[in-house]
């Protein structure tokens, strides 16, 4: 394994987690033989359980070995004890919770060092919910949801893990109306590509340069780089958001997205045959 | 008054009865003297409360006219009776509840030829909800909320009252996730543009060439014509939709968008004055 064999998973929350497990598989598979660490550091109770959950998804998945990654202040995370755990690791997943209590208690640790050289050294970094939203240099905390969007909801941002540039990352994107919250944070600094990821939705990050869409629900786009006009820099928080020229992408499993061109794409041939097999859905429409 | 005059006023839904009453507000300056008629053709029970709620709203903007149209079948749209109410009115206000009662007990009946005639005559229709949806050629009718957005949710529409063509209009737009039912639904002909209005949030369309915004919340136009893909004419309803470069304008109150030109822009100086009245709002951000 080397550099350009690191792999981003992240994922939009509630993903399926004991029947056909799409997304959870793609990551077994990433990991292969390989050591998985389980981090439920964004949660503050219920790690055990949450922890018992997972580690029973991925060994029925053939993860051979499981750890936790449990850590439940600051201090803990400059532990020998906790580092160990570590060792050898082929990848991360962190779970659901608090995004901020993530990057506060392990943010500039030797914990955070040593995954990102986990990362780094091509293994496979995986998040869901909170552990979604911190993958990015920049993430959204708390508030916005299913209300309208005002300037003030997407000002609430934090320093995330940094492990991928340029994009802002959302999470149970549809689930909760966060699009407006998402368009104003993009809307700040058209810099940053804005990626909303539904629950049971994942994209697969690789090399940091493009990723695939695996999972049930969709991946949207939100591509500031042609706005004409936006009111963000109003100093009114609480004035609803005005934002002309947006260019949206609706994506699903079987479409790619290159982060450099900006570009969507469809997968085709063999790259389209290694997606996790989803078996025959029920039917949803009557 | 006369054609040049003739307005719509399209409403998300739980536009505020009680308290500024921006939208109805504007309902009640465009009625002015004239007489109002609220329709609860979408309703089929609780429609006395409704009404009087209504009532009681409009008639504290000054609306010294209000009138009841309460339609529970087909048969009672045919009836002299029912279309005496519609004589000489300036304005009807369709509430909420379900679009399809709306167009299957008045569509091509007198009672719509008379509200036809008041539109085209220079009144002002106006609708909630349901009675938002309607006004279109095709609207959008029941399922795709707080879900996956798949492609058959996209194809449950139905023909709608016409007042306006060339839109789909979609209600309670980001409060119930609606983004990618109403992108699917322009995908499947993006010669419609896609208008989807949150709570409390209007727009109000002139000469059917152009609309503002009024409200607090906001509203969104998907326009399809730049689309490289979709998925949309795939036969699998239950596969998740996916499409490329969808041009996405969010507008809010002090915004106008040309339906020609597929434009938005600033309202500023005299239209802008124009606009009803919002006291100041209570801090919505800590």
């Amino acid at each position: 394994m080397d550099r350009n064999d690191r792999v981003l998973i992240i994922i939009g929350g509630k993903e399926d987690r004991s029947n056909d497990k799409v997304i959870l598989r793609e990551v077994a598979r990433r990991v292969g033989s390989g050591k998985l660490v389980v981090s439920t550091v964004a949660m503050s109770k219920g790690t055990d359980e949450l922890f018992a959950q997972y580690e029973k998804a991925f060994r029925a998945l053939g993860v051979k070995h499981v750890f936790n990654l449990e850590i439940s202040s600051r201090g803990e995370a400059t532990q020998d004890s906790k580092l160990r755990i570590l060792d050898n690791a082929q990848g991360v997943f962190f779970t659901g919770g608090d995004q901020m209590r993530i990057t506060s208690q392990i943010g500039d640790t030797p914990i955070y060092q040593r995954i990102r050289e986990i990362y780094d050294d091509g293994g496979v970094i995986a998040g869901t919910s909170a552990g979604a939203s911190v993958m990015s240099e920049t993430m959204l905390v708390y508030g916005g949801d299913e209300e309208s969007h005002v300037i003030g909801d997407s000002v609430r941002m934090a320093p995330g893990l940094g492990l991928i540039g340029g994009v802002i990352i959302d999470q149970h994107f549809m689930e909760r109306g966060r699009v407006g919250r998402l368009i104003g944070a993009v809307a700040q600094n058209p810099k940053n590509l804005g990626i909303g990821i539904d629950e049971d939705s994942a994209i697969v990050v690789e090399r940091g340069k493009g990723f695939y869409v695996v999972g049930s629900g969709a991946v949207y786009v939100i591509d500031g780089s042609e706005v004409t006009y936006s009111n963000i820099a109003e100093e009114d928080l609480h004035k609803t958001l005005s934002i002309y020229d947006i260019r949206m992408h609706m994506l699903s499993q079987g479409d790619r997205f290159d982060l450099t061109a900006r570009a969507p794409r469809q997968m085709k041939g063999r790259a389209a045959e290694k997606l996790p097999e989803k078996e025959e859905e029920t039917a949803k429409v009557a």
